[in-house]
């Protein structure tokens, strides 16, 4: 059981929350405007990429220690071409570059917010959880709580691999904005 | 039915061509060393990335106008932990510098041979076949050519796309390497 902190309540926020609620963890979230304060030891950022910065860097103290999850997909919604981060970056290595005394992980940005809620992939496969980071205790306290949670979990490596899960997450996204694929389906994680 | 050129009889080339021959076309492979002749109007360089930057440079002539699908990763494989093409380019659009008068198309790079060969990723859903190239008229020219070969086929977009899809390939390649996934398994695309 973990106390986990979601900063943001839209369909990601609340469907990533659901999740650990099932796999028995105390969850609480905080809104735009609400006071930052009682952290879990996980910490969620659950917003878009210029939100998940600002958070960041507004809170280098109270997210010391935390394990910080980043979830975004960083877009250029204007031309749904490219990545706004540079091409050898991530958007979680930024994150970690701005909260040096936390423990950045990359997940839940492989999975859209219906496949999180339903746990399926396509009404096919089980929802899988790909995560990235350098440290091993944070990805295993993030595999543990979501052990019950209904979706499964998948160790993708070292932070470096962010930026293969921001190019999986930006790819699946351009397939669904296009109908290719469903944004119930997607990407499943099949061993 | 398309006539079809498969350079490399290697396992990837060999599932290739049995996945084309269901499909109802006619398939002839280029072994290294064979004369580069009678070339079908798709060809594939089913052949590591170096090999394939060799193929594309002494033979341009012969590949002008032709769908030129490359399936390369193009790993550094000494060390598993990044791509050898510059991180804002792809194998496919260094292929596609090469080779101004083809109509090259990334394709076959998301999925092992196992899978292939199978038609089926870890037994749970069937194999597809991502593509991404300039040229509309060549990827239907692949996707007519895969209709009846029991693989489905995905339209991933513009050539640029080929970096996402070498992203992806290189993630799963990595997941199998360490165990995490088997290699008759990896990444499933479900509508």
């Amino acid at each position: 059981m973990a106390a986990i902190t979601i900063f943001g309540k839209g369909n990601m926020g609340q469907a990533i929350g659901d999740v650990f609620q099932q796999g028995g963890n105390q969850v609480s979230f905080i809104d735009s405007g609400d006071p930052v304060e009682n952290l879990g030891s996980i910490v969620v950022l659950a917003v878009p990429y210029n939100a998940a910065l600002s958070i960041a860097k507004a809170n280098q103290a109270a997210l010391a220690g935390k394990v910080v999850v980043d979830i975004t997909n960083p877009l250029n919604f204007d031309t749904w071409d490219e990545l706004v981060v540079p091409a050898d970056s991530s958007a979680a290595a930024q994150i970690a570059a701005l909260l040096p005394d936390s423990k950045v992980v990359k997940a839940f940005n492989t999975t859209f917010a219906a496949t999180l809620q339903s746990r399926k992939v396509s009404d096919q496969a089980q929802t899988t959880v790909m995560a990235a980071g350098d440290d091993d205790a944070a990805k295993q306290e993030l595999a543990d709580a979501l052990t019950d949670s209904g979706v499964a979990f998948v160790d993708a490596g070292a932070l470096k691999r962010a930026r293969e899960l921001e190019s999986f997450g930006f790819l699946q996204m351009t397939l669904a904005a296009k109908e290719t694929l469903g944004w119930t389906g997607g990407f499943a994680v099949l061993k």
